[in-house]
Order: structure tokens, then C-alpha cells, then sequence
């Protein structure tokens, strides 16, 4: 980008001309028939069928432009969307992406964007095929993720007597979004964590090859995911407090915040995009899980068998 | 609804009672493998591909709550989705749908929003799959459709000597918001068109089988949408202004309005979701469209081969 494109704003140049700009860092795959700049993209499925799903990210509630980068929002953005392709055992092939802001953004903030959302679409090999622009009062972004999935899993098929495992990361992000709410810049890996996360993209598809009976992202915290997982299956789950290993920054970070629970980020902190799933008794954990708890019959979600007091998961409006 | 929900906000009933109540007012289909509750939807396809494109609508900018219903709001919301399906031959099975809204808004202003997309989406069969919610400062609508087109017409196959025709309303919307903008509640055809408009559903895949070489829905306007379709194809455009019927709504909007040449609104109004094509010259045109023009060569549009002074389309940020 040039010199005088940076300083510019997207009211500068006009809506037709940063759809231009963006287009440029797009690219392309097998899987893509009809790509950006038409009506509609056409896009190529393994099995005749796909697994498809929305997430809108709104400036002040998912994200501050004075905390992260474009390119951190950009991935973190795309991220939650593949996220959920990946708690179906998918991997997505394609990304829609609506953006709307306010005219006074500069052009370089929305091309960083784009490039961390086409840095993280590549670590699955999903392309951008489509997308939408409109002023606004504040930074929205609605990313619908497309893929492909040979046998998809759902919330609703835990047993049981079934295994509770998790692949990826818990607590960091939310132990950075503390960080970060109390002023601090560090630790670097928690905060990181949070402003891009890592979603352990491999681990979906293993799962659903693995003979995982339910799944699910965690983005609400690990216990309010489960009881998602729990209703949707009608069962109880318990998960074992001892199972979790409690890495350096999340300790670091509960014992500045003047003793909090480092487990609370763990059981209740989403934004992780770590996976759960359950998996039948004798089944072998595939690379990447950790057996953390049991399904049992009943309802609801305990911790050592008993009710969480430490507060659960995120609500919008509330 | 009872009476107390009808009080109610959605900040007092939360994200997650909204959602179980939005979900109510879905239904499904042979297409939806897994529907709305789940990590993603699984979809099926008639021919293993698919075609999809996304909108984002804002309060202010696409539409107000004070002009139009919040059915109104949401039958447009997907008119305006499903329209670009329909402008690539396609039929539209899938719908996901962001929403980001105040705190304060009324749970029965969601309820009508969604009941209006349902009813929406019935007219080509569709069904609302999946979405999010989320917490914003002004109301914003992101929708993506999904559907199948045996044969994707692209904006790029126009060919010197092609017929170039339309299908549905033009200048009825755009002349509806001309009358609203300035305090006019009548005439109701062109006021109701521009609150919720009736997209030609059948005249694209018509239009895909009937041989269209290339084609496009306005939602910038006749002339701005036929100059993407000149780009696209490498060709010029030349529009016959006597081709056009000017309905009895937009005379009378544009007399309203002080003089105001009728044709402004056909040529240069958009929101009708109209379609334009391209057919070969001996082609003959499926039921529903009016031969307008003729594809040359060169590059531009033009209005009886002179250039259109009187404004084209919407832009953004400008």
C-alpha cells in the first residue's frame, strides 16, 4: 500500500475502492467455483453437503481497537468462526466476511484486519469468497465460516458413562483479558491469548475420526459449554478439578489480581476457542485430548461433584 | 407472546431466553441436516456445490426504526439476501442471521423482526439455520444466504449484440424513500415497496435456464448495476429510455417532489431488487422480462447512447 493510502480514511476512498483494495489480499482454492466480486460466491463441497456458521463481533464488546492490533482483531475474528466449524469435527473451505464502521477509519486499519483474517484462514487453507461494507457508528464484524465435515458432531450425542476431554488451551485468554482490564500489558502469554487466540484446529476433525458422541467450542467458559453439551445430550457432567494443569501465566495473573481462583479461568474463562467433547469409555483419547471428566446420568454440570460457586461463562446484556 | 413479554427488553430477558425464543419461530426443511442450536448447520445441496453471499444492514443507513416495522425491516433483510441468489440463477435453501441491537430493545420488536424474515424466506422455501447475537450501540442486520443453481450466472459472461432485459419493479422503492425522506407517508405502492420489497424469486433461476449470459440484482440502480455487469464483461451498455413503463406511483412522486424526471428513479433507484440480464440476441426471453437494451462494445453505459446525467446508485462513506 502506498504511503498516501495509510493516511487516508475509508470515507476517503469511498466503499468501491476499498472493496478493490481488500479483493487484492484474497485469495483463491480448488474449492472456490465463483470467488469475490460477484453476486454470490459458488464453492465446492467434499460430500454434497457442508457445515456452516455465523459469529458478529461488535468494537467495545468483543474487542477494543486500543488493546489489540487490526491484524490481532482480524485473526481473532476468524478464529471464533472456525472455531465452530472445528467443534462440528470440520474444516472450513470458505469465509464470508460483513464489516461496518465508521468513516473516519483509517484504510491501513481495515487492510491490517483483512490480513490477519487471511493469516488465520490459511492455517485451515479456507479462503475470504464473499463479503459486505457499510458505515456505522462503531466496528461490527459478521464472519460466516463454511466447510466441509465427513461426520459431523453434535451437542446432543454424549452417553452416559462417556469420557469429558478438552484439546487446546483454557484460562489464558481470560486470565489476558484480566490482565488487561486491570491496566497490565503482561504476562505477554495470556495477554496474547487473548487478542489472538490459538484454536486447536487439528483436534476437531481428530475427534470426529475418534469416535467423539458430542462437541462443542468453548467460548463461554468450559462449564457453561458442558452444560450446553449436557442439556442438548440430557445428561449430567463432572468434571474433576485435579485434571487441569494450570499453566505460569494464568497463576501469574490470578495472584496479581490479589488471589483470585487460577481455576476460574479455567473452568469459567472462554475466548480460548479450545474444543470438549465427549467420547465413548473405552475409547483411546486421540493426540492433543485430555480426559478431564465423566458423564453421568442427571442434569447440570458439577466440579468434584459438586455445584461451581465461582461464577460461570459470559451473557450479552446482562 | 404473553403480554408480559410484549414489556419486556432484551437486556431483561438475556441472550440466551432470546435465543430460545427466536429459535421457536423457525422451522426446517429436507436441506437442514442439523438446524439452528448446534456449533454450525449441517446443509445438504442438490448437486454437492452451492452458492452464498452476505448483507449487512445498519439502523440509519439501510433503514429506521421509525419508517418501517420491524417485519418490514426483516422481510427486507432477506429480500435483499435472497436477492442476490436469485441474481446468480440460484434458489436460496439456508439463511444464517447476525444481530447486534441496544439493550433496550423491545424483545417483540426481535420476535416481529424474525417473524418477518420467516415469512420472507417462505416465498422461496428457505429456513433461518442459524446466527448470533450480540450487544451493539445501534440495531445491525448480518444475513448470509445459502441455495443451489444448477447454472451460477456470473456478472462477467455479457457478449456484444446480447439483449439486455429486467425483471421486477424499478424506481417504485427508491421513489417510496424519496416521499418518506421528505415527511410523505403515500403513495403506498412506492412507500410499502421501499419498507419491504417483492424481489422477482422466480425470474433468476427463469432467467439461468432461459440462457442469460450474464446477470446482476439492482441494489444500486439499473444503470450503476449494469455498469458492474460492462466492467465485469468487458462490453458497453446502451439502455433505451422508451423501454421503460413508469408506474403511476413513481409520476406521482416525482410531481410531489417538484418535477423530479421520473426515469431518476427507474434508472438510478435502487432497493427494488430487481434483476438485469443478458441474453443472446435470438434469444427469447423467459416470462417476466422486458427487453430494455443491447450489449456493444466498448466499455460504459448509456441512456439512448448518450451518457445519464442524472445520477447514479449509493455509496457508502460518501
Amino acid at each position: 500500500m502506498s504511503q498516501r493510502q495509510n493516511d487516508q480514511t475509508i470515507a476517503d476512498v469511498g466503499e468501491f475502492a476499498l472493496i478493490d483494495l481488500v479483493r487484492e489480499q484474497l485469495g483463491t482454492s480448488d474449492y472456490v467455483l465463483v470467488g469475490p466480486g460477484d453476486d454470490a460466491a459458488h464453492i465446492a463441497t467434499a460430500d454434497g453437503t457442508y457445515v456452516t456458521a455465523t459469529d458478529i463481533l461488535v468494537e467495545g464488546r468483543h474487542f477494543r481497537r486500543d488493546w489489540s492490533t487490526a491484524a490481532d482483531i482480524g485473526r481473532k475474528a476468524v478464529a471464533a468462526n472456525l472455531s465452530d466449524i472445528n467443534a462440528m469435527g470440520g474444516v472450513a473451505t470458505a469465509l464470508l466476511v460483513a464489516f461496518a464502521a465508521p468513516g473516519d477509519t483509517p484504510v491501513s486499519w481495515v487492510t491490517d484486519l483483512v490480513g490477519g483474517m487471511v493469516e488465520e484462514c490459511a492455517k485451515v487453507g479456507a479462503r475470504i469468497v464473499g463479503g459486505d461494507m457499510s458505515a456505522a457508528d462503531q466496528v461490527v464484524i459478521s464472519i460466516t465460516a463454511l466447510g466441509d465435515a465427513e461426520r459431523p458432531v453434535t451437542r446432543s450425542g454424549a452417553q452416559v458413562g462417556d469420557q469429558v476431554a478438552f484439546a487446546g488451551t483454557l484460562g489464558l485468554a481470560s486470565a489476558g483479558y484480566g490482565a488487561l482490564s486491570r491496566g497490565f500489558r503482561s504476562p505477554k502469554a495470556a495477554v496474547d491469548e487473548h487478542r489472538a487466540p490459538h484454536p486447536p484446529y487439528a483436534a476437531g476433525p481428530a475427534a470426529a475420526t475418534g469416535g467423539a458422541t458430542a462437541m462443542i467450542d468453548i467460548s463461554d467458559g468450559l462449564l457453561a459449554d458442558l452444560g450446553h453439551v449436557a442439556r442438548a445430550s440430557k445428561v449430567a457432567i463432572d468434571v474433576d478439578p485435579a485434571a487441569f494443569e494450570i499453566l505460569d501465566a494464568v497463576q501469574t495473573v490470578a495472584g496479581a489480581l490479589g488471589g483470585v481462583d487460577p481455576l476460574r479461568f479455567v473452568l469459567a474463562g472462554g475466548d480460548d476457542y479450545a474444543l470438549a467433547a465427549t467420547f465413548p469409555a473405552d475409547a483411546t483419547l486421540p493426540d492433543g485430548w485430555t480426559r478431564v471428566g465423566v458423564v453421568r446420568s442427571g442434569a447440570g454440570v458439577t466440579v468434584g461433584g459438586a455445584p461451581w460457586e465461582g461464577g460461570v461463562g459470559h451473557k450479552h446484556w446482562t
